[in-house]
């Protein structure tokens, strides 16, 4: 392939686009762990599955024999709306570092929620107009699950209700004001509203709140609505199943021009962003087809991956969700507070759990300041300001990179650009004034988190 | 051409993007009026301008008969980045308004200065390196045009000085905050930085500034370092050079599939994305080989063109700028403070002022709480939040729309979607809590405004 007709952005023709998910459990030797019903310590059935979540959802949850699964002509409409997302060819970025490495990303953050986090919103959403809902209930961190959430239901015009955790809330009020715009309403979290966010505020006064207690919120809040459901926005296999549409593009615009890349790097936080990155080429590599070096990259300091443990746990902090094994920190581990970059989920998808445990990806953790000198350094040299999240795979990838200066490899260096980061300017800023701190959890830190691992005899 | 072969997003390839920017003044019978010096009121020369402007922009500023000027490479490997911008067909729009109408967009906003002023930006940061500069001052009011130009500073490695009007300063800290990340140095304005500064402050104590004085301040710190130009994202001939590049690549995507616009809308601030829309197309027109329906949209708040006087007028409130010929409120009208749609300046292209002055193209005014209503909707439907700006140009394409609907005409309607809102929550903020007013100057407003314009005797 001459090196001159790879375009700098290369998109798929509207007709070239994925009309089916992959479901990469299909292929997978060792399946997954399944979700245990968190009284019972059964596997979870379809019925009880089918009480929290859209029964169709439900079915892709427990869906692991089916590799292929056809995406509904209303989600591939909407999906052209925003989609395909260009898989950028990062030649500013190459120049400048001087290497021999070619590096692409595929940049998933020219939508209103700023990140992938569209591609299941939108699939949740629908599923659950098909079913004749009259809302969800989720929760949201960061915002960017909240605002996809958001957007999705609008077009298909659901009632949206967003727990929004509470430091979130009072630190990202434009990232509220999206999800009103789209009409979704947004409650900080903990709440008055919910049993679960009573609760945590009795025990907890003033407390900022965390994801895990809002997942709890929403949930409650779903159970008690009639015609809602709730639904989750990253760690799930429908989740996986959905963002699988990253990877399967990405893969058919390098195959379009004869591009196989060596080394593939997402940021991990609950993984629906990674696992839906590596899905195909991972799903190459389980049969034998082909060989290729996975990086699953998240912060020091919330490290489920490289510091966690392989282990079924709560996936909230109110554990009214079915459990389910996977790399975690325990539920009870709370990241520092001045951590700002993102991932701070304290378990990982229970599928690229699976990948890891079998030794089929490397995980690597970054420090915050490294993060946000590559994602500055990025957004001076390639002109796209990243998210946080997105720039703990920038800076695995310009590592990579300077090995190969080092070396003199040509390696194709594949990442995930997941989104843009106009919503996390207080973080930038802190960066740019030279405040930002390092931090990494004591031995004894993460362990008052593995103390909080529910103790079952399986 | 068969309906179905058109996709949601057009975009050129990468050897199909334009290589040349289109000089409408060239294709002008009756040329705009000349800048004229404010000391002597005669033209300016281009050694009077050099001392402003980079040379060879001060050439292009006056150049009224090259049609095509060649775009640089390093501009082009630029633009490579983050264009071609999509031309969208807006199937869900139409859907939604049950129009027979086929409406079209140019998205300009898939960058991370969120406009398209980044087209500009690059250019003159180009030529400012080209000449050996160390660094250019700019004022930024709404912060698009900041932001773009602390992006192409950092490309080029030039130093960037912005004097940003103190309203948005201290209401837009997340603006501020990337061009810092950008490298760029932000002063809110008026300051104490400059004598005019100093004047306005000793004048008005407490002001909030404005974008006129901000100019004013920009030019004066340009002048009085060395190696130092001042740019400007808006109103002057180059920068609607530079920005034909939208109209060119609209053209191209149209035609490619066969499509010929009926009518063509673009808001109007400065001018510079409706002339740099508009251009190629207007050449056509001008050159008697088709018709269109162009139409500016400006806010009833800020009226240049549907209720201003077409004169010479100051571009700045400190009066160190040159006159310049123009649709204008007069450099003392200042739009009340209830306003928040953006399009804030009181005076307007001379390209485009001449263009309407001989009856080229229709200008309509729109009132706030209109464009936002207009907004919104486009948000929930096309799944883009559009800054305030571009949704006057929303707002007239879905009057547009409906007034096919009731006619049954199948007319095709092109608008410029310049930028997105993600930085301007504060504004739908006020909209969403229904706390946004309409304001329209009434005629006596008007007359002050109308009293600062210089008595000449031309």
């Amino acid at each position: 392939m001459s090196e001159k007709t790879i375009p700098y952005k290369i998109y798929l023709e509207e007709h070239e686009m994925p009309k089916q998910w992959y479901n990469l459990r299909a292929d997978m030797k060792n399946k997954p762990g399944v979700l245990l019903n968190p009284e019972t310590l059964q596997p979870m059935t379809l019925e009880e599955l089918s009480e929290v979540f859209c029964t169709e959802l439900a079915k892709q949850e427990l869906d692991d024999t089916n590799a292929y699964i056809d995406i509904p002509e209303d989600i591939l409409k909407f999906y052209k709306m925003y989609r395909p997302a260009p898989l950028v060819r990062a030649y500013c970025l190459e120049e400048k570092l001087q290497t021999p490495a070619k590096i692409y990303y595929k940049f998933e953050g020219n939508n209103t929620s700023g990140s992938h986090k569209l591609n299941s919103a939108i699939a949740q959403a629908y599923y659950a107009k098909q079913q004749g809902l009259k809302g969800v209930t989720t929760e949201t961190g960061a915002g960017q699950w909240g605002t996809a959430l958001s957007m999705a239901c609008a077009y298909f015009d659901l009632d949206c209700k967003v727990y929004m955790v509470k430091v979130s809330y009072e630190q990202k009020p434009f990232r509220r004001e999206v999800m009103r715009t789209y009409g979704a309403s947004v409650t900080p979290s903990p709440s008055e509203t919910t049993e679960v966010g009573r609760k945590i505020l009795a025990e907890h006064p003033g407390t900022s709140g965390s994801l895990g207690c809002a997942i709890s919120e929403a949930v409650e809040t779903a159970g008690k609505l009639d015609g809602y459901r709730y639904v989750l926005g990253s760690v799930l296999n429908q989740v996986m199943l959905h963002q699988s549409i990253i990877g399967l593009e990405t893969k058919a615009a390098l195959d379009k021009y004869g591009i196989t890349p060596d080394i593939i790097i997402g940021c991990a936080g609950g993984g629906s962003n990674l696992g839906g990155l590596i899905a195909p080429f991972m799903g190459e590599k389980i049969r034998g087809e082909k060989d290729y070096h996975f990086i699953a990259v998240e912060p020091a300091s919330c490290p489920s991956f490289t510091r966690g443990k392989y282990a079924y746990d709560y996936c909230d902090t109110g554990k009214v969700c079915p459990l389910s094994k996977m790399y975690t920190l325990g539920s009870g581990f709370i990241p520092s507070s001045s951590h700002s970059g993102g991932l701070r989920y304290h378990g990982m998808s229970s599928t690229l759990s699976q990948l890891y445990d079998d030794g089929l990806m490397e995980a690597r953790s970054v420090e915050q300041t490294s993060v946000f000198e590559a994602a500055r350094e990025f957004a001076r040299i390639e002109g796209i300001l990243p998210a946080p999240e997105s720039s703990h795979a920038i800076c695995v990838a310009i590592d990579e990179a300077m090995k190969c200066k080092e070396t003199g490899e040509e390696k194709t260096i594949v990442f995930g650009l997941t989104g843009t980061g106009y919503f996390d300017m207080v973080a930038y800023e802190k960066f740019n004034n030279g405040e930002m701190s390092d931090y990494i959890p004591t031995d004894e830190e993460l362990q008052r988190g593995f103390d909080s691992l529910p103790k079952l005899d399986l």
